[in-house]
């Protein structure tokens, strides 16, 4: 299929649409300081943003900026150390990958400590454009809050992508590499222009050919690859599988203490720096999920970690280790077992026996994704290891891109948890930017929801998730609703009828997808395997560990200290006791933490069974009222993205009806107790 | 692979394992009479005769028989008309397909009406000399019941058996033809051993290559199934796509009424005879499950079906018409709509409207193949329409062969329902035999359940169905007894612990299976889409029409005439009446005539509840007790078989615990009422 190429499709260009600037005033004003333009050092990066500035004054204003030599006239772009007219305060202020803009004598200076920190310059000053910031508001100091900012791609080399809801990998096809790397190079743009510096390229599950990418059959190509992020300051990784020297060295073993083992790796790290002198390092999923790992050998997971990052140390790379390890053949009759506890088990013991350039990346929730979980422990929990949250941006238990779920809210209140780590203040922002104890390698990952649909995400809307994600990775003080007003901004238009409607849409519709689905933290109530649609026990007789336990008198599970599964116990001082009571555990995840009888009086004064029908019929009347306020933007939305998100609330309602039938069916059946209001419940 | 012969191993010989006699004095006597065989006629079928019958004398009796001419000395076998021994009753009493077997003046006649009743009864004379009857008692005449006794082969091109459970297809392979035909022909003969004359080889379910089976591409491979078939005396269908003219004919329409599709047909058919010349027919789904049908072209079945019936009755040929029609996108809010009611209300309407050539197939139930169904009301509500009954040897609902079930108890139970069609003694057997309305084109069809597997049906006692079913088929007043010892002798041994003790297993595993899996005929509770293991809810809110309705206070669906869905109102006279009514409604259906308290008092003095956990916990039991016998006869089985079906039963015990753990916690959850006897429930 032929690409469009950005500036050819409003959807395809995601919040980089670049429109012409509308107020007059402002343009008049930009156009007088924006026409030249000098760059003063020649990194390669640094030419990344010349292009994009060019491209999108071009397009904004409508003038191809003049490239001059002269240091002293409009816009001025470079590394710090090479502009003579910051001072020293500024120089001093930015960090790696930081940026500052400055209107100073009638010019706008874009500097970076770096060259990536020029770029996301470029990019910041292109959004102030877009959005008609004065030139004297142009004024700003940012630096990330995370060393890593990764993406992780689910992607096969079969060209599937494992819980991917917007079309099939822009990367792989038929296990091949997509001859026209167009779309990778847009992708790259439209992860830089939102600070991301890392990507992993396979899914963590890794399969018979992309075990092979290590070797020099597949490298030539993952450089190519490489060579494409790097122009965008974006280091590449890859998932690995452990038992790789069995498959690709005709070892007899994979164990991490076995010397050929260790060989085997370190002669793998020697081929792929041969290819890619910046590569990134590995990230591993072992001993999860039936993946191959260091307990196959009765090792733990620092021996089998620690071996991969000695091969990788000489070269700079890092292990990222993943922490999802669980029993996932539990018996569904085991009350004990917990697999909340699991990731915390497994891992605490461990805490500060891995090496610097290990990475733990831990699951935001003790779960998997679902719409509400309290905060994995373990983050916060570890004081002497390096920590990288994960987070799901693609909406494998929120609507799989059918529905509107706008998760910055949820990230934000993730970001902004207190651990008590090390006393008041240890908030989950602070621990993984390594400021509460000092770890250098540290920061955020998300699992990507992009395919090769044509719009990216599937859901016109599912792409501010993307873009939120980027802005939080960087700067994680920034607010869901800001947020979300910029990306409306950039994305659609200055409007403030549409961006309050669509914001508004946005800034309610996590909350609304959590109130027609699973309630009060309890989560998995979907179908097995493709997670998609009400099935409320779905999992409860699975061998997944993961169960609400409903009867006739209530729902819930207890993972309470003195009664449950001790689970509550997991978190530091005042926040064990807060989940470990059932009357100061936050109501939103009462389930997760108790098991509550269905006229359990909550905070509202309502019975816990009424809160359940009362929230279905509400989270089904706030998607029709999304409609409604959809369809009010008929006259200032593009056709192509105005029908994709009518098209898919649509969806919504029909499914969001589902979902409040089959739940409150379910739960009436079950109690026998009917609802206040005398709705229908089936 | 190579296939192993006959007689060479014993899982793969099934019940034509031909072992040696071992009573020395009926060895002598056998010896002494059977060593002359004199065939009379020379139809091609005789030919086959011939071969089975100097095989398997071979292999029991370490003799070749020598052919003779004389018509008078030792083993006669010919058609009845051409013996002159026969008496004018013995031929006068003998119908199609029928046979003789006559120890007369030292000699022993096997005789039939025709070819076919000679190969039979051939192969009747083998299993009395296997069951090493005195040679006095060798005097039996034999009718078939059924005319059609008919095999459905639910094969795909690609080699996969939708609802197999021994393997792959032994006809194709990666879309094509096995070349290899030997396995085939061994299916022909075993079919044949017990009276099987129809086969149709594909899936109902047409997908795209197979819908090209009845060109010119693939005809020649047909016709070489056919050829197989034919000396074995079974004749070939096959399931057509009704939207053919479309799919191939490149005409607009499948509209039954137009003229141009109606000739397609024509064409079709006189294409296929030219091939096969005794073809048998089309088997078509039509309007199920997505299936194409006349209902796109607003026309109803019997314009459908009568349409294809003209374009094969030129050839002799039948169109044999499944009723499996209902509502697969239920709404399972909608407590009206009933699937049960759906082919009685799409095809009573018809009744009489069919050509002769048209033979409507009717699953033995109203719903699908569950462990425990009422009878259709359909077979015996049609008066004035050939009728086949359909029933499943393939265990989709009852242990996919990984559980021994043996169905031949069920289908007895079927066979015996009196309908009152035409008042007292309107048996099912009589009705599909036409006998209660004089209509020819009568029977009895069912779903295979044989693979690839070496021993042809993954489970070794799986085996006994597939003999059971073609025992049946052809006389249905056998009884299941008679038939598991039959089958044991013939397949195992003559030793009487070996006997009783299998057939003790097999007589109790129909109703075993029941205990522990769903109660009292309501059905369902499995794993959406493949089937297998417990889901309690797994349909209940679906959009397939098959719900229980469990709330806390009962469960079952209301099907009577006032106040439920009137199903039990389809029956007639004091059928109607007998379902109707909670008080007479026979209890093993129960729950699917009746909403039912968990506090209902049965007959056997258990309330409802106390009956789930009660069956639950002996079906176990029983399992457990099976595999106690089995591991009795280990010096008595050869390795192979005895291992197959102890590995079998400990998958059995596994499943069967867990069903009845999730069953049990199920209700106990919703109905908080706890065992009698203090039991472990979750």
């Amino acid at each position: 299929m032929n690409l469009p190429k950005f500036g050819e499709n409003s959807s395809y260009n995601c919040w980089l649409t670049y429109r012409k600037i509308e107020n007059s005033e402002v343009l008049k004003q930009y156009i007088g300081t924006f026409s030249n333009v000098s760059a003063i050092g020649k990194l390669p990066i640094l030419s990344t943003a010349l292009n994009e500035l060019s491209f999108g004054l071009e397009k904004m204003l409508g003038i191809s900026p003049k490239c001059v030599s002269s240091n002293n006239s409009g816009i001025i772009i470079g590394v710090s150390s090479y502009i003579n007219t910051l001072s020293n305060d500024d120089i001093n202020n930015l960090k790696d990958d930081g940026y500052i803009i400055k209107y100073y004598n009638q010019n706008i200076i874009i500097s970076g400590k770096n060259d990536r920190g020029v770029l996301y310059g470029v990019f910041a000053f292109l959004r102030l454009v877009q959005l008609e910031t004065p030139l004297h508001k142009m004024n700003m100091i940012d630096n990330p809050s995370n060393m890593y900012r990764m993406i992780n791609q689910w992607d096969n080399f079969d060209g599937s992508i494992e819980r991917g809801y917007a079309g099939n990998s822009i990367f792989y096809e038929n296990n091949k590499f997509i001859k026209n790397k167009q779309r990778v190079q847009d992708y790259a743009r439209l992860l830089a222009s939102v600070g991301i510096n890392s990507i992993v390229l396979n899914n963590v599950n890794v399969h018979y050919h992309e075990t092979r990418f290590i070797t020099k059959v597949y490298l030539p190509e993952i450089a190519r690859l490489a060579d494409i992020f790097r122009k965008y300051g974006i280091t590449i990784f890859l998932s690995v599988d452990f038992a790789s020297p069995i498959e690709l060295g005709n070892l007899s073993t994979a164990d991490p203490l076995d010397k050929s083992v260790a060989k085997w790796w370190r002669d793998a790290a020697t081929e792929i720096y041969h290819f890619i002198p910046d590569f990134g390092g590995f990230l591993v999923k072992a001993d999860s999920e039936s993946r191959p790992g260091p307990f196959t050998y009765g090792r733990d997971h620092a021996e089998g970690a620690n071996m991969l990052a000695s091969a990788l140390k000489p070269y700079g790379g890092v292990v990222i280790w993943r922490c999802f390890v669980y029993n996932c053949k539990q018996d569904w009759r085991d009350t004990k077992t917990d697999r909340a506890n699991a990731a915390y088990d497994n891992f605490m013991p461990l805490d500060g026996q891995f090496l610097d350039n290990v990475i733990l990346q831990i699951k935001n929730g003790p779960m998997d994704f679902q719409v509400r979980e309290p905060v994995s422990p373990l983050l916060g929990g570890l004081r002497n290891t390096n920590q990288i949250m994960e987070l799901q941006i693609t909406q494998e238990y929120t609507g799989q891109q059918k529905h509107v779920c706008f998760l910055v809210p949820q990230w934000k209140e993730i970001l902004d948890f207190d651990t008590l780590s090390k006393g008041k203040g240890s908030t989950i922002k602070k621990i993984i930017a390594g400021e509460v104890h000092p770890q250098e390698h540290c920061g955020i990952a998300a699992v990507s929801n992009i395919g090769n649909d044509l719009n990216w995400t599937g859901h016109q809307l599912a792409q501010a998730n993307l873009y939120g994600y980027g802005r939080l990775a960087y700067n994680p003080d920034l607010s869901a609703e800001d947020i979300a007003e910029e990306w409306v901004r950039l994305t659609f238009s200055s409007n403030d009828i549409v961006v309050k409607t669509i914001c508004d849409i946005l800034l309610n519709s996590w909350q609304t997808y959590e109130k027609y689905t699973t309630p009060l933290g309890i989560g998995w109530m979907v179908n097995p395997n493709h997670h998609y649609g009400p099935n409320v026990d779905g999992y409860e007789y699975s061998h997944w560990g993961t169960y609400h336990r409903a009867d006739l008198f209530g729902i819930g599970v207890d993972r309470s200290i003195e009664t449950g599964t001790g689970f509550a116990g997991k978190y530091i001082g005042e926040n064990a006791q807060m989940y470990n009571s059932i009357d100061s555990c936050p109501e939103e995840l009462l389930l997760f933490f108790h098991y509550v009888p269905y006229r359990y009086m909550l905070k509202s004064g309502k019975t816990l069974i009424q809160h359940i029908y009362d929230s279905h019929f509400e989270g089904v009347a706030q998607v029709k009222e999304f409609k409604k306020q959809w369809l009010s933007l008929k006259a200032h939305i593009d056709e192509e993205r105005f029908s994709n998100v009518l098209n898919r609330l649509d969806v919504q309602i029909k499914d969001a009806i589902e979902w409040r039938d089959v739940v409150n069916t379910y739960f009436y059946r079950k109690s026998g107790i009917p609802d206040e209001k005398g709705r229908k419940i089936y």
